[in-house]
């Protein structure tokens, strides 16, 4: 075992130049100028390491190296290269690095693992330019599959993904060429930032993620009426910001008194807003988040019963503009069974919990493919953020985890 | 005495069809040309009913109905001509047709009163054009003397105060030539729709204005801190709109216990207003509104209480955009004295109550003229809208009134 921690911050810093930001952090936007040549330094350092290298259409790199049984379906191991505009250093670079370290320590060693080993470092997890989150790795799932580059529309500029591709030099064919699918790995492992706070607070080295939490988006509008604020006495008002705020209240107290799930009413638009006109309309969202399904369906009810119970008190009615549930997805027991036994091994204080934001390893989990993740504790609990921050120990803690835990996987599934 | 019910009707009538809206109701913005020719036919009117006529250059149509001693300061009455976009047939309309119906009784019946009788029909009193409300009446008050016409920027439209002039035909020196002051009146009374419907659940026939409620807007910001809605901890929120929303919720929890006061916060503006963001900006205003500036100073205290609390329930901080504070303004006592008894002796069942919108009363009042209004009842507190109504008994009842009122005023001021 040769993890060298001087190497992996090497890689991280490296990695960091690309779509550097003046002052702090990075934006390396998915087929941008920085992710290309990212993804070029990736490559040669993959070639280093002793891998082969493809980069598929749809803009993600494979490193492969070779097992003992180059027939056996791989073992995967990777992030996401993409970044938030002005995002920071480690959400996504580091689980490449620590990947590519991992194959690096191996090749110094002479170790050669049963199944090969795969890094992957993927595009356009942040759905940045197209409004769809883990969309590299959903084009290689087949998601796409016999769809059209111009008929994906970006989000984020004029033009379609058939654009960016042409701009990127990459062919247009991707969402059918780049579909390889997974039927050809044993297993996925991503290494990321936490990204909340769970492990800085209890003091943990590293975290093991059981779950990535689901989600569920009730999208409302209260409707009252539009009236004068004056000569509108307060008995004969229907206002619909009353209603609104008494449901971001009442849902907020829920959340915080069941640490099962969180709840955030994020949009919240009042109609006509001026300081003198009673409300008569108000749409917003209240997303809920948990690691259960069973969860949020309970948790659904009660919104609901607020919702109700809110439009009541002020005289209003509501109805729904629509709702949206992404279901929580297990990650799979048998990998957080060994990634404990590794932690217990290398004495590393661990801890199980949820992913609370989604990662391409939920694309992978949901496709069968048996996942895990593990957490390297985040600074504050920032990310998104140039001031996101991981220690260069929390980091070489995570990626010695990473080491054995994919060691385990290639010689044993 | 011979106010005539179907006459004054018909001059409702005959004010309706000028920027009559197909489907009901009236848009007659100050200067267009349908407030014009509105005028245009007032002016006329006027003359029948044996006044001289002046058009300021404000747009304010003023009609004299000579006195036995026409040296003395004059009682005037009226309201405004213009309407808010899609307004009612009455809020405005109501207070004109019926001053000029008094004046045409007192003409048929050969009544000429001590004092002159001035019959106004006011410009922009709604603020649609400007952003500021009894417009015209302020012009004529001298409030913006020796300031020039292309200083007065449209709200509503490109251009200034100067292109509306010349479009409507006006002369360009409005705000000096126009502001003759209220020096040669020795009292206003104005009749006009509630726009509230205390007249109505209460079951009387006119109301006595007693003050005009004064506001005050509280302008703030609460600032939080935008943050993920998956991977932020209930705990670790700093969310603005959680904070303005538990101001909504007590704000309008205060007010429905205190009949001294009506509060709205109207405007509400949540940043980044996504819904998987915690919202880290919102700003909001408060606003309050009372007959009594004293009660006005208590609630704003307890208003900043609610914000402190919220601020610190939800680990923001806050700051004040400003606040704007328009006195109560209590209309003469003596006048409210004459229309008591007025109103005894012609049986009306009456109630006296405050305005708790703005009129262009409160300028004359401010300005130290006597002043007065009558109130006639809105069906269902409706106003601003193509369903604003009121009775043809009811009007005339209040017409009776204004008639018995002005000729008190006219004889014994």
């Amino acid at each position: 075992m040769a993890i060298n921690s001087a190497r992996l911050q090497q890689t991280l810093q490296k990695l960091a130049e690309y779509g550097a930001v003046p002052g702090g952090g990075t934006t390396r936007l998915t087929y941008s100028s920085e992710f290309m040549r990212a993804q070029e330094y990736l490559r040669q350092e993959m070639e280093k390491a002793g891998m082969t290298t493809e980069l598929d259409a749809a803009g993600n790199l494979i490193g492969t190296l070779s097992g003992r049984q180059p027939q056996l379906p791989a073992v995967m191991s990777g992030s996401h290269l993409d970044t938030v505009p002005q995002g920071g250093n480690f959400d996504g670079a580091l689980g490449i690095a620590a990947a590519l370290e991992v194959a690096r320590s191996w090749q110094e060693e002479g170790y050669v693992p049963k199944r090969s080993l795969q890094v992957i470092a993927t595009a356009e997890e942040e759905g940045t330019a197209f409004g769809m989150a883990c969309f590299g790795v959903r084009v290689r799932s087949g998601e796409f599959k016999g769809r059209k580059a111009n008929e994906i529309k970006c989000t984020s500029r004029e033009g379609t993904l058939s654009d960016c591709l042409q701009e990127a030099g990459l062919p247009q064919d991707a969402l059918t060429s780049a579909a390889a699918g997974f039927g050809n790995l044993a297993a996925f492992v991503e290494l990321h930032i936490e990204q909340g706070a769970e492990l800085v607070e209890q003091k943990r080295e590293v975290g093991i993620v059981t779950h990535i939490v689901g989600y569920d988006r009730l999208h409302i509008t209260f409707l009252g009426e539009a009236n004068h604020a004056g000569t509108t006495a307060m008995h004969r008002r229907r206002d619909a910001a009353a209603a609104g705020a008494e449901v971001v209240v009442a849902v907020r107290n829920l959340a915080r008194n069941d640490r099962r799930f969180v709840a955030t009413v994020g949009k919240f638009t009042v109609e006509p807003n001026v300081p003198n006109i009673v409300p008569g309309r108000v749409s917003l969202c209240v997303e809920t988040r948990s690691y259960s399904d069973n969860v949020l369906r309970e948790i659904r009810q009660q919104v609901l019963e607020i919702i109700e119970k809110a439009a009541a008190d002020n005289g209003v009615s509501w109805q729904t503009d629509g709702d949206f549930h992404v279901p929580a997805v297990p990650l799979s027991e048998q990998i957080g069974k060994v990634m404990q036994q590794e932690a217990g091994r290398l004495q590393l204080d661990c801890l199980q919990l949820p992913s609370w934001a989604g990662h391409d390893t939920q694309i992978f989990a949901g496709a069968g493919v048996a996942a895990g993740m593990i957490f390297v504790p985040s600074a504050g609990g920032i990310s998104h953020a140039p001031e996101e921050y991981s220690t260069p120990e929390n980091i070489f803690s995570g990626c010695l985890l990473l080491e054995s835990v994919l060691k385990r996987l290639t010689e044993e599934m």
